[in-house]
């Protein structure tokens, strides 16, 4: 039997980036797992700047989806999650350039949480791209102050979608470069 | 017995950040362990732009910190990692301008791996900070197209850091804002 180190690592080395869905719908409560887990991500000076928005419709989905070259896969998801920076979160005062890796580890926080209760999902980039943001600004409604960060497609995979081995010793340095 | 899905929600929702370490060393081994972690993150198009030191020398550690303001964890830690991007890791085409997200995305499979190894790590920024960077590349002799991107202090938690209730339920719009 596994220990819960090795579960933990098997889940961080099988996720893979789902692109091929079956175009199942995905529960509301899941969705509320996902985002629970984005906010347990780690942030500059814990001041948590993000914001999602969370999309199961499906007309919503296909008008992104028309506006995102890169991310055609939203046609065949189940659902949507945008991650987004809110400048009006509290603790303003330094960290405020930071905001975009904090979102970072909230959205690889999503991807490892749907990969372990199976779902499919993949990390679509919005910053720094103005017209992908501007097109999922339009569509969203995002008033000026949040800003998107990133556009997770979220369904159940068809299994076509295999994890990479990616793992290549010789990019550790030891000690120095 | 909880599932897999549960264990890996489980190790998401109690990785904290850990600043207080009792001064033992890291294996080697584990070490390599949060390296494959970092390497099985996702990067756009697939171009695992990133390297890193791995720092186990008590006196490289001490030299790290004294440069580092807001990395003083260091002076305790039992090892260091160095998330840094390459910029002349192939695929070079397109991309580029996401090398910081995919070095996140890296930095927070570390911290979740020794989380579940029950070590105890935190993300300390080095990128987009010039003075902090500057003084990391000139204790690791990295070269130009080397950028570091984050340090993490690794380390055994005297278990003085506790996890933090961070789920806002309100920071959730529901198919727009």
């Amino acid at each position: 039997m596994l220990g819960i180190s090795e579960i933990v690592l098997e889940n961080i080395f099988q996720r893979r980036s789902v692109r091929n869905f079956n175009g199942e719908t995905v529960d509301r409560s899941m969705l509320i797992t996902l985002l629970q887990a984005a906010m347990a991500a780690p942030s500059a000076r814990n001041r948590q700047p993000w914001a999602f928005v969370a999309i199961k419709d499906r007309k919503t989905m296909d008008a992104l989806a028309n506006g995102l070259p890169f991310t055609k896969m939203l046609y065949k998801a189940g659902a949507a999650i945008v991650v987004c920076g809110d400048s009006t979160t509290e603790l303003q005062e330094g960290a405020e350039d930071l905001w975009y890796q904090d979102a970072a580890a909230a959205t690889q926080n999503i991807l490892l949480a749907a990969q372990a209760m199976r779902l499919g999902a993949v990390w679509s980039a919005l910053y720094p791209y103005s017209d992908r943001s501007g097109h999922v600004r339009n569509i969203l409604d995002l008033p000026p102050h949040v800003s998107p960060f990133s556009i997770i497609p979220v369904g159940w995979p068809t299994g076509e979608d295999l994890p990479k081995e990616k793992y290549k010793p010789e990019r550790i340095h030891w000690e120095k470069w």
